[in-house]
């Protein structure tokens, strides 16, 4: 398969897309990216790496770092997670407060807000140590030794989170926060905030594709079966509320984020990384759909 | 890979599960379908078949058939079916009204009630034609002439179905049903009453396994694009509120009925039907459930 | 008091107001209405009796009938009545299924449709006997013995009552309806056609005004503890989504249609009727519900 | 009316239900409020009082100080403040947050918690100045001078108000907060926390029986209008989601506390005081609520 020419022939055709969406502007750090920007990589579990675009750019990943600390999560703690945060897709917008009001303080699962602001939770030890912890996570997975916070972004959400905090403090309300809400949030705010460019991002998502395992170390990020179960998540909960036209259009497990980032698996073979800041209407990359929908068309690898 | 061996030991480790979910009890007809019955079906692209336990016992298929009539809506419509009905997972129990009065008269996907009756309407041509369609459609996936609706059954459904005529009455209220509700949800009952055994159930989804073509007469039940989207319709929406659970546990596109019946597809490979009139509290066979999830254990076949 | 002339400045200030609001067009039959009409009656429990405008015009009483079933249910039931409908206001607009959903079917209150359904099953002894009972009722209590049901209206409803119907077959499916759905939205489309005009309208509330006994026959129509009952169920929840801003602006206990009629009383003294076609965004007569402030406000003679 | 033997007749009726009720215990500083206590004070406009029962014990007045900030508000900032907090029913329990998202952060009432804390933010003007307003408010229109905050409730308020911060931070996303969320939070903690006895709640809300005016005084405390409105408001939203049961079974306008406290007015005449800690399923005053129905009966006075 020749995935340097396929991901050449996606980057032709999207670029008329490139500019059409929305950039995210709820907090001026990320009002700021500029709106034509574009990369991609694929990222094999053989070793292999195609790119093409703005793929020396950094972004904030926003939300794919759910993915991170839920890892980091089962790890640490297994099943009980489970209690705490449900396996649902949530059917609503992705920061809904009501389904949380209905279903006491259970967040559907845990790649909605109030999910991950769980999860932070489950994995604090202090502010210093959980942030330190996460970001040598993303720097081993990554093969990055240079990724950090963007403190002007977590600054940013910090000011403009209200709703997060609203959220973490109706969670605390349920008693399923054990830690302080700002405490929790400062965990929160910060892993959006981690920056990387598509390269880093799709060697990070490899251990998905390949059972688990870092294929560049060898080392066993995650446990086989649990790796599955990552991958079904993002799946079925990955996109916000758009989980099923993804599912429909790309048919990968996928982890998306309002900087414009979307990161995708196909198992055994494969991650592949996009970037394109402007957003359709339910928060995902407008081009970056597009160009993962393409890719499962021409490399002929969706799961179904 | 031994699937009769493997079918064999997991009928054994389910065993002690087989009576203990609920058996639906929501019309007298399905209510006194006995508990301890199990059987499962794997039948595979290439012609094998497999079986273990009550593999001869007919069933109620019950929501199962909500794939047969939206293939027959993919086929008669196209894209434009997706004007009527959604595609996300509902976040809800199965018969919520509440998210279709936020959504006006849009049911999320085809495979919640309100979904599917929408599919009906989507494809009435009259009540008898209609109803002569599915039934020849499903005797042909099948490759079993015999089969017919329990019309015992379905005057229950029609009896008792004072939910479904609210929803179908509701949905006309949006102008999102094109005939008369009365009309509309007699072929919905009756589809939801076809009957057959996990022989007849694993034939019939097996197109969905082999690129949408019957392995067996070569012919093209559905086109390969919609055959892939079948199935992440099937994998992020067809196991009611369990979507999440079911992907995590099992890995599978699959589809449930209140009769017991699940069925999920390998993707190239083979359709798997199991059956077990005892449920959980989702809605899905119990002892089902757990067949499935060994299956994609032993036989490491899940999609992820 | 000179209500007369209080009646005739009102008139002349809420000209204005007469045609901006919007006829009710959900049926043919109501759309039809002239936005230009405007009438109101001041009906006393010494006797007196005040107009101005269109008093002679017959109107659709629409929901303000939801009074007159409720009385005789209140009479035919008793405390019993009240397992089956609440005494809450709805918080919602008038037509919705989500608290009937979250409340399992037990109604908020007997003035949104769903509870006078309820109320209407609840008296419902057949078809023809119930709308004659009603018909009898409503003559009795207004002293006009030519009001009848408009057929026309009653038809149309039927027809465009999917709403409705979708109500009624949910309220039957928590078993909170002992007939058939059919046969009770029957009575209720029948109620809602009743025809008549502000002075029937003013005299049909007289009673409520005095303590339950019609002033003009001595009869006893509702006891006086149930009167005073009625009267804040109508302040509390008459008045559809906008019972707040009804009871803030005229502080009297009423009830409004969509045929653009509002009643309303001033314990121990009067009935005041306004009719006016033009609804405001809640669905009450936009000029009625000026008139009426400006009644309280000159006539002084609000409950608060 | 011989008041004095009508509330000594009352207080006999009640005393079986005085330790039926549960005290509020979602702060310790409540719970240990003993559960055997009932007071009961009627002041009327011409200076007579009449008392049985506790009525030199002091409690927390919590909800019911809601009646004087939002006064304090009418009085600063006049019928712009609508624009920002409704005047309809909740129709939902007092804390709900999924109404306050389905309706854009603008809460329904200013009696539920949400409304009450946008009252405070409406009157901010600094932390000490305002909370300085309110206690010399309450103080003036009481006639007591001793009056002030319970320090230890108003902070157990705060430690355990993850519910209330959740709203405030929440009510903030949608710009509806001018000030920080946790200095709001201060004065809706500290209002709550006013203590008084029976005696000082009937002359607090003497000037609403009195068209605005405080009949000790002469002072006008609020306009005659504005007056009228605080009673319709009190009547159609005062009592949690139990405003229609109080309305059918008390009929009149009155406000309660989670600290067992209620006080009623009767237009024109007098205002009424109970107080008993054990709460109905509703939140209010069980034994409370009961004497203010016998009340309204006795001295046949209800506004209907």
């Amino acid at each position: 398969m020749d995935y340097q020419k396929i991901i050449e022939k996606i980057y032709d055709e999207v670029k008329p897309l490139i500019e059409k969406g929305i950039v995210a502007d709820y907090i001026p750090a990320l009002a700021k990216t500029p709106a034509n920007k574009f990369a991609m990589t694929v990222s094999t579990v053989n070793g292999e790496e195609f790119c093409v675009g703005d793929v020396d750019d950094n972004f904030s990943i926003q939300s794919i770092s759910k993915v991170f600390t839920l890892t980091i999560a089962m790890n640490m703690i297994g099943d009980d997670l489970w209690k705490r945060v449900g396996r649902e897709p949530s059917g609503n917008s992705f920061n809904s407060l009501v389904q949380l009001e209905y279903e006491n303080g259970i967040p559907r699962n845990p790649f909605i807000n109030a999910g991950a602001i769980v999860v932070s939770d489950a994995i604090f030890e202090g502010r210093g140590k959980t942030k330190n912890k996460i970001l040598q996570f993303v720097r081993e997975i990554s093969g990055n030794n240079t990724l950090s916070f963007d403190e002007e972004v977590a600054e940013s959400e910090r000011i403009f989170g209200n709703k997060n905090r609203a959220m973490a403090n109706f969670i605390k309300s349920f008693n399923n926060l054990n830690n302080l809400a700002d405490d929790v949030l400062d965990i929160y705010f910060h892993q959006c905030s981690i920056c990387m460019n598509t390269k880093d991002l799709a060697h990070s998502f490899l251990f998905l594709a390949n059972k688990g395992i870092n294929p560049k170390t060898g080392d066993i990020i995650l446990g086989t079966r649990k790796t599955k179960r990552m991958n079904s998540l993002m799946l079925t909960c990955g996109l916000y509320d758009a989980v099923g036209d993804f599912a429909y259009r790309v048919g990968l497990p996928g982890k998306s984020g309002v900087g414009g980032g979307i990161v995708a698996v196909v198992p055994g073979e494969l991650s592949v990384a996009v970037w394109s800041p402007g957003l359709n209407k339910y928060g995902n990359s407008l081009a970056g759909t597009k160009a993962l929908e393409l890719f499962t068309t021409y490399a002929n690898n969706s799961i179904f």
